[in-house]
């Protein structure tokens, strides 16, 4: 019966796992799309976010039926109840991605911004995708100490982020007011996909030790 | 023991309803200090999220317990399930209101925006304010006709929005580059806490019904 229990759980984490990999790819080919301004990428992420939602239901149902059929406790337990918060968590991030690919195909054949703002965006999205790779790692080894790596590779998206609006709102720029709406929204959701990693990671910390989220 | 297990998760209801009641006041005070770029009410904000995030741990403490020691079955495990995922997204929208009060403690004393710009994200707050009431009835009550109306009201918030965006694009509109960056992350504060009082809708739909979420 506690075969059955710990088998299911591993295939729990597969499944997430698997979530955080389209993810990371999803952001991944939202940057190239925006980098090169391709529709075909950029439609790509919408394929791969609607693989993101399909996983979801499944790893639902099964953390259900996991609760329901098993009744788990502690650790077994911890792990369920984050897995319903890392369904939701992961597919944030899918959201996030396609966010950044509708901006590319609202633009489209136009690039959505240029020069240094592009630039900034880009390492933003290459720093994001790293972020997800690393989120998948976690979820697979529940290492503490690459969850705490997370939020230090976060810092330097924020850093990028807090540049990048520098950038936009300094008098020298050279960008419109669309274009700055643009830029500002696509900063945001990079941001925010940086942040739900970190999350993922906390959340690992819990299962690992037990200890809560702080905001 | 099943009277003990309803009492608690009535319990649980009670707490989550609180929240939601929190953010709800966070965002309509949040509104107030926009309006009025006043910064005593952008800082009751923060007290109140402070609030709201306090709220939380008991709530996830409290339905872990439920989970381990009365391994609730059918729809009783729905509720706790639900009770798991609506933490986070009450969590969030206390984090959005937070970030508006945040935008106008940054501009004081100058008001973020102003005319059309501020009239427009001043009705989106009262519309934010009034689907947080709407989904607090709908937690205590349960009722999924009242749920599908948020959805409704909701349409009006995302009016709003594209309204907005609309304006500060237009070449005659008179504000700069950075009050732009400001009122498109306003914006999206508001349009992303009604998401979030769509989302509480749909898991009392799922709680009452079993019908998973659709995106």
């Amino acid at each position: 019966m506690r075969t059955k229990l710990h088998e299911q759980l591993d295939d729990l984490t597969d499944r997430l796992a698997l979530m955080c990999h389209l993810a990371g790819e999803a952001i991944g080919v939202a940057t190239d799309a925006l980098v090169q301004a391709d529709l075909p990428l950029a439609e790509q992420v919408f394929d791969l976010n609607e693989q993101i939602e399909g996983a979801r239901g499944p790893c639902e149902d099964q953390a259900m039926a996991l609760l329901a059929l098993q009744a788990p406790v502690a650790g077994d337990l911890r792990q369920v109840v984050t897995g319903v918060h890392l369904v939701s968590d992961l597919s944030r991030m899918g959201g996030l991605a396609q966010h950044v690919a509708a901006s590319v195909r609202r633009r489209h054949p136009n690039h959505v911004t240029s020069g240094e703002a592009e630039e900034l965006l880009t390492r933003m999205g290459r720093v994001a995708t790293e972020l997800a790779g690393l989120a998948e790692q976690v979820l697979r080894g529940r290492d503490p100490e690459l969850a705490a790596e997370l939020g230090r590779r976060d810092d330097e998206l924020d850093d990028l982020h807090r540049r990048l609006l520098t950038l936009i709102q300094d008098p020298t720029w050279e960008g419109t007011i669309p274009t700055a709406v643009d830029v500002t929204l696509l900063g945001r959701f990079y941001e925010r996909f940086g942040d739900y990693t970190v999350v993922v990671g906390r959340r690992v910390i819990f299962l690992v030790t037990g200890e809560q989220l702080t905001p």
